[in-house]
């Protein structure tokens, strides 16, 4: 039996994971981290990735045999565990056109070899078929610190290397994941043929992808794997060249608790019928005062149990020497006390069963105690106590009145549920929230994320009915993959948006020196949040738009947008900012098109958007919006208002408003958002319109569409259009 | 001679422009529009781009003899004016590897050609010198309707036809903006080498770019010239193939006025001594009667006769049947009368010598009805009328008092011109401008522009010193070439600001609809804006940011940004926005960094950003500012100010504005932006720290280094760093 036959056999007759077992362990016996070629070729094999065909011959004469019965021409090359840099050693030989040829390839490549390291050991020389033609495209993983096992596909060659043309997916990936990667690349188009070449086989590559994926999750040993090239033809696709380097060097694995824990720990959290602060204290200005203040004054109705090693009584309530003296149970401890005291209280805490422990103080890994962070980990974990923080401002959960923090009070109550891992964000998010009424159902610091995170917060929020839509700032993901798994389900019920700090170098930089936070590969978040269904904020304010408008719409039923205008200038912009915002502007039906030419003057436009013109009175805006409402072509609707004498601001706003109510009375609710053009008196409309559901904005025709356009983002990642 | 020699013969004796006049001649009165390949040649031959050594021969035994002279490999194409598609023809085989092939081309060529076409006139078979290796680009130009002569330059193959990674400067370009293109493509690395392969020859490249464009520029009848591909390796660049297509059609040209004419009509109509209103009425409601009220309410100073059929007396003032029973001069007539009225009263206008005629009417070429705007343009153009519009609100020149608009009147001055082309950007305008008290010297409404457009303003704001920062939204440019001749130069002096609405598919279609704008390639705007030193805005709210904010900074003097943050998760996020808005964020030296450690907490993060830390009192913000104005290697601030009680917003804005102007004593200025997270208190801050010079933003991380990002795009293009 040759050992081509004898591998070919092995692959069909074994079960896929016992054959890469055994590789793998052989590899690791013999203190390798990187498999041969042939053994490169058995994995392959095992697990459905097409391979060129080859063989491993030790004679000139062999090598003449084996290589015509394959077929010409072929490529040889040195084996050998000694040998890996095989092209420098001399031992490729490509292009080998016949039998002669083959001979004296083989006696080139032993000599090279021998030439290069006299002692190597030398297994033999590999001849395989050479592919030619078709697409090079690139296939492999990666291993992320955060993220775990990736798959990545990309163009080969110098799209790749300079124009960083790459897509990754979480592994496993399925075959829509996987097909999803074809089109996921800036030059997809290459792949359907260009010039008149072949389209790649789609089918074919996305098996690849899905295989390698599952092969790496099957094996976390596996490193590094990279099939480079791959050559996708019309009809298939063969990995010409296999590498994969094994790492046997464990893992640390973040703690996790199971979906039900965390539902449970989440709720005594965020919903606790008692608080201890600890470090509560009297004198203004103090830490432990703005939060005694701020849970009196939020108008908590629980208890609250004031610690001080001394006082008998702070802001009228009794006080106690620890939380072990406190008669009742307690659900979560404040914390206002410095760094040092921490671990010693947060062990009286593990004792008296408190489930959660909020960190206010700083001085832990933001300011080089890793040391002092981990000790109060490992204190959380023994006892089970969850800690949010440390370096926080506390948290806020309206609906209970409970402002367990150091900041001002806050009360606008609502449906969305923010959080940040930085205090200045969260600031900026109470800020904004009061200015524009964005009603609130919580705000959370996260801090240094010693234990809770954002994944724990998805978690809660997702069967909270108070909160609509999750908007959350971070720097870093301590654990990427598992806050994805968590995204990809809750994403499927309620909007998560993501403003992702250190996407560029610099920001990396200045997050990592700030909170330590390791920003990775910023292509890497992109496309796994795509993956999970998260929408991604590309700003502060995007975030925190987002958190207030996309909430406020209807979810579309279908990808049809119609921009009704009446300045033709916004019209314009409203266009450019669709396309910009992934928004598709619908094809205006011949039918459809002499309805709303019934409605507006003959020099308006129809068509999409349909230009109502500036002079119209308000019935032209009533009637143009009754249309795009009743008729079931049309599923989201932009406004472009124009302020004129005939249609001032708030007369506009309250017709929007009545002819909103009145097809909602029908049972006809389409998502619409207004751009306004107009001198000051604007901007009421602007706050009467978003009072009535509909996101609006003065002076900007991008905003608007971007509400829509995340809201659109999110109903396509739920599966709901 | 033989043919090769009389061509090398002509062109280096010839001067070059009387080579290619000569050739275009023949190829014209061949009836001909395309060159052949030895002629486009010679034109190459003449204009210093060089081409492969190459021949045409009319015998087997001649191509032989001239291959071999050549050295080896050869490509042989059939030449005949009768056959432009050589490959399809079977007129082309390439890689001719010896004197036997040779002849044996020549045979295959011929009979090929007969095949073909039977009838065709064979002029021979050019025998060109094969290039191998280097890297593969391609050069050309294109005739664009509002830009002309554009020369193009992208990477062969792939990058240009999928990833449309090319760029574009108007021709002629000179050898600085040839060089700015190899560095403007995304795949620019490619031609520093990759993959341990040579650089290319940049100069060698940047000839033939500015060789190429100086060709189209001496002669307009070459509509398209397509060097594909170039072959450019480490030493020199050749041009493979050259296809010259001819178009001798002549294109109208729009009126040009001199730059001292455009002033001289601009301060006329700008700051007008008289107005007649052309329909003025008492009537409310009516347009005649809102202009009549701005002018009058507006408080503008001089002039102003009514005009009205029959009318004595409108609003108090003595009103005439025409312009010409007017006794004194008359600078301006605003039409506030039907579009089919406009054409006979312009002609009056004409007749009393009025400069500039603001037509407010609606009803020409936006309503189909270009016959129309035709005529009152060439009425215009008779008379030496400077025509707005038609179909715009107007115009505000606020130095003057002036509102000739029918929209509300508007009085905030200062130092922004704005511009428009739709009336609806004009009212966003107006609103934004008085909301956030941005003053500006004028808002004009450009509409069709039939005759008037952004370059006369571009000229008139030039010489205006009420207009520090002119910022214009358009859908298209009329004439693109003028209007960045004349940016270029304003833009070294004033920053020029242009939203370009219409720069998606989908927006074009919508401008093309709304007013008959013909938005073009979107490539090309951005380059020839970058030519141009224009700053492009992205979106509406941007480019009123802009108009508001980089005016208040001073210009820096150079690259070096370092940010200041209380909250080090803005930190984060600043630095996000200078990679996204092309700042450099400056390297600390080991001094610098010492002397920012002294005023910062020991946890504290320096480096940069230099993160103060929240907890911090007034005096450190001050200390840090002070350091960061006084040190001569930091060129700009940016404030991250985080809300606390030791440092509440006012208090920190009052501190900021405080040594600003402690340092502005000592002759110190530096631009300084900031960013603001806290609770609503801090809007008043921003109020504050704008109103004293330095923009600021609550809530927004993004907004404040986008306005610094602009005031450093105006100060790199003009040259100032």
């Amino acid at each position: 039996m040759t050992q081509l036959a004898k591998v070919e056999s092995n692959a069909v007759s074994g079960d896929r994971k016992t054959v890469v077992r055994s590789i793998i362990d052989k590899v690791k016996a013999d203190g390798r981290d990187a498999l041969t070629a042939p053994e490169g070729k058995l994995v392959c094999d095992a697990y459905g990735i097409p391979v060129p065909k080859e063989g491993v011959v030790t004679s000139a004469a062999d090598a003449a045999k084996l290589a015509s019965s394959m077929g010409f021409p072929v490529v040889m090359k040195i084996v050998s565990p000694d040998i890996l840099h095989k092209t420098e050693a001399g031992g490729v030989v490509v292009g080998v056109s016949d039998a002669d040829a083959a001979r004296a390839a083989y006696d080139k490549i032993l000599s090279n070899a021998k030439a290069y390291k006299a002692n190597a050991k030398i297994d033999g020389v590999q001849i395989q078929q050479m592919l030619t033609g078709g697409q090079e495209v690139i296939i492999g993983t990666v291993t992320d610190t955060s993220f775990g096992k990736l798959v990545a596909f990309g163009l080969g060659g110098v799209l790749v290397e300079v124009l960083k043309d790459i897509t990754f997916r979480l592994a496993p990936a399925t075959k829509a994941d996987a097909l999803s990667m074809l089109d996921g690349i800036k030059a997809a188009e290459m792949l359907k043929g260009v010039r008149g070449g072949d389209p790649a086989d789609r089918d074919a590559l996305a098996d690849i992808i899905v295989n390698v994926s599952q092969l790496v999750s099957d094996f976390p040993e596996i490193g590094e794997l990279d099939l480079n090239p791959v050559f996708a033809t019309k009809k298939g696709a063969t990995a010409a060249d296999v590498r994969i380097v094994l790492d046997f060097t464990a893992k640390p694995q973040r703690r996790r608790y199971t979906q039900e824990e965390i539902v449970q720990q989440m709720n005594r959290i965020m919903k606790p019928k008692s608080i201890a602060v600890i470090g509560a204290s009297a004198e203004k200005g103090k830490i432990g005062n703005s939060v005694m203040r701020n849970l009196i004054d939020g108008g908590y109705k629980g208890k609250i149990y004031p610690i001080h090693p001394k006082a008998d009584e702070i802001m009228g309530l009794k006080a106690y020497k620890s939380v072990k003296d406190v008669p009742g149970d307690i659900d979560i401890a404040v914390f206002a006390i410095p760094a040092n005291f921490v671990a010693k209280v947060l062990v009286e805490c593990g004792e008296k069963k408190i489930t959660g422990a909020v960190l206010i103080p700083s001085g832990f890994a933001e300011a080089d105690n890793a040391e002092g962070q981990r000790e109060v980990q490992e204190i959380g974990a023994k006892y089970g106590i969850r800690l949010m923080g440390p370096n926080i401002y506390g948290f806020y959960y309206t609906w209970e009145n409970l402002c367990a923090t150091f900041c001002t009070a806050f009360d606008v109550r609502g449906h969305a549920a923010l959080s940040s891992q930085s205090g200045g964000i969260g600031m900026a998010i109470i800020g904004f929230s009061r200015s524009t009424k964005m009603g609130v159902s919580a705000i959370v610091g996260l801090g240094n994320k010693a234990d809770l995170d954002e994944s724990d917060l998805l978690t809660f929020f997702e069967q909270d009915d108070n909160t609509h839509i999750i908007a959350q700032h971070c720097e870093d993901l301590k654990d990427g993959r598992g806050f994805a798994e968590v995204a990809k389900r809750v994403s499927k019920k309620k909007p998560v948006v993501v403003l992702k700090a250190g996407r560029t170098a610099a920001g990396a930089k200045a997050a990592s020196s700030h909170t330590g936070a390791l920003a990775g590969n910023d292509r890497i978040y992109e496309d796994v949040f795509a993956q999970a269904g998260v929408i991604r904020a590309r700003s502060l304010r995007e975030m925190l738009d987002f958190a207030r408008g996309v909430p406020k719409l209807p979810t579309p039923k279908g990808e049809n947008v119609l921009i009704i205008t009446g300045a033709g200038g916004s019209g314009v912009l409203l266009s450019d900012a669709c396309i910009d915002n992934g928004l598709k502007l619908m094809t205006m039906p011949p039918d459809l098109d002499a309805a709303f030419r019934k409605f507006i003057p003959p020099f308006g436009a129809s068509g999409n958007p349909v230009d109502i013109t500036g002079g119209e009175p308000p019935v032209t805006y009533q009637n143009t919006i009754r249309l795009g409402l009743s008729d079931d072509r049309i599923h989201a609707l932009i406004l472009g208002y124009w302020h004129t004498i005939i249609t001032p601001p708030m007369v506009f706003a309250r017709n929007v408003v009545e002819v909103v109510e009145e097809m909602k009375a029908k049972g006809i609710e389409k998502p619409i958002v207004v751009s306004l053009a107009g001198d000051v008196e604007v901007e009421e409309a602007d706050e009467y319109l978003y009072a009535h559901g509909i996101p609006a904005y003065s002076y900007s025709t991008e905003l608007p569409v971007a509400v829509l356009g995340a809201k659109y983002k999110w109903a396509r990642g739920a599966g709901l259009i």
